[in-house]
């Protein structure tokens, strides 16, 4: 199988690794919008040589993109009018947008729209990790617009790379990942800025920064260039969770203000119940 | 030296592991208002021995406070009418209150207020853990109020258990836990509850929840029955940043409302210096 990334940063660089190490793929090809990631990507061993786009595609079986989805909704249709038999997939965080962008193309069979649930707070080819999807979840995307044997090649792909899929349509996913990833973000960021307008004032408190801290803070070290497009594409239910996530802060806000500590004590045992989702 | 731990739980059981460990202490006396708690701790090995309050506090050089801060405020003060020569620390993560509780007692200077900053989110005796504290900071509060002898006992607890030491007056040590410690775990209750509330909906959508969803949201498991009095003794504080940290979330609301992606690349870069705190 002859495979070409675009964009051999994090996600691109780390599925670069794990198909070379699962024998998916004897050698990569990469592309990369950033020179110097280019450069990095090859030095590191993620891929084994760098092409032009056009030659790049010319010469793989499988395209995988891993660009910011906003890159994605412009360089897909590209990339369709290029293909022959290929098969292309993404691995965007955001999928209705996408998915628009290409409905009518007479391509569209050959793409198989997908988002492996994996990432770090890091970005670039030295963030790449080797193992890193194994035992997560990919979703898949309208998988009936989706030629057989493309979804095949794509489900073949995550399946080597030790994952498990879930089929959802391109609504129900922004939905969902609104709630179990872009409000962290949002709230990381959020509490980021908040703390460090603090900061301002009184430099020494950070040295007693706490594990606790460190975990609900850590997003906040993600990119503007990957997180602002996923917000401008999910920018409606993105909204909707965020309205409901100050509400909640209003309310535990109106219990320290009211003294109401019965409330509060529920608010906490409710959240509590979190329990069920993680382990 | 002879070690009385009142509240073998989550801090008070990590505690006696260490210091026997690290032989300050050749046997741990345990109390716990929780008779069950009590006999867990024996027989998991944290303590050696349970006793009533008052023979504990009696065989004992020193006695560690390590029971939920409403608690403590009310306790400290009956502790200290017991004692003669002992030294009196407690754990808690407010102090200003508790200072204030006994800022008359004729035995003040027998009690250091400190304050050993590391947690998680599980508690009671199970929730104990090995080598805990090494690495952290301890905060002492109001050191001045405290005899010197009962001060640099203090101080070789914590050298003991591997911890630096940082000294800071009760106010100031408050405003500072309210900003790295007290605001995460509000966000990451409200979080639970945000995600919760769209769970009553759809029930499927939890097995994609990230690793970042996981890393936001853990702190949501914590105990009310620790939380709530703390919010309670540090109301004030903790108001300031909540309200802090809701305006700091409305800016992202507005910045996705008014389609103002510049800006909301703006807040998302400012986000990111948070990496000059947590590396």
């Amino acid at each position: 199988m002859r495979v070409t990334i675009i964009g051999v940063g994090l996600i691109g660089g780390s599925m670069a690794l794990s198909l070379k190490e699962k024998k998916f793929a004897p050698k990569i090809i990469g592309v990369d919008a950033n020179k110097e990631h280019e450069q990095k990507a090859l030095a590191l061993g993620l891929v084994d040589e760098i092409l032009p786009v056009k030659e790049a595609v010319q010469n793989a079986d499988i395209i995988i993109l891993a660009i910011p989805v906003n890159a994605c909704v412009k360089l897909l249709p590209q990339i369709l009018d290029l293909i022959n038999k290929q098969v292309v997939i993404d691995t965007g965080s955001t999928k209705n947008n996408l998915i628009e962008a290409v409905k009518d193309h007479p391509k569209r069979g050959r793409f198989v729209a997908t988002h492996p649930m994996w990432g770090t707070e890091y970005s670039g080819p030295e963030a790449a990790v080797r193992n890193a999807f194994t035992g997560k979840a990919t979703i898949i995307c309208n998988k009936e617009e989706s030629d057989a044997d493309a979804l095949l090649l794509a489900e073949k792909l995550y399946e080597t790379l030790g994952m498990y899929l879930v089929y959802m349509n391109a609504a129900a996913h922004d939905i969902h990942v609104a709630y179990v990833s872009h409000i962290s973000h949002i709230t990381s960021f959020a509490l980021a800025n908040t703390v460090l307008e603090k900061e301002k004032e009184e430099d020494a408190i950070f040295e007693l920064a706490s594990a606790g801290f460190e975990s609900t803070v850590r997003l906040a070290k993600s990119n503007s260039a990957m997180w602002v497009p996923i917000f401008m594409q999910n920018k409606e239910n993105v909204l909707d969770v965020l309205n409901e996530h100050i509400s909640q802060l209003r309310k535990f806000k109106a219990c320290l203000e009211k003294e109401n500590y019965e409330y509060l004590q529920e608010l906490i045992e409710n959240a509590n119940k979190i329990r069920r989702i993680i382990k």
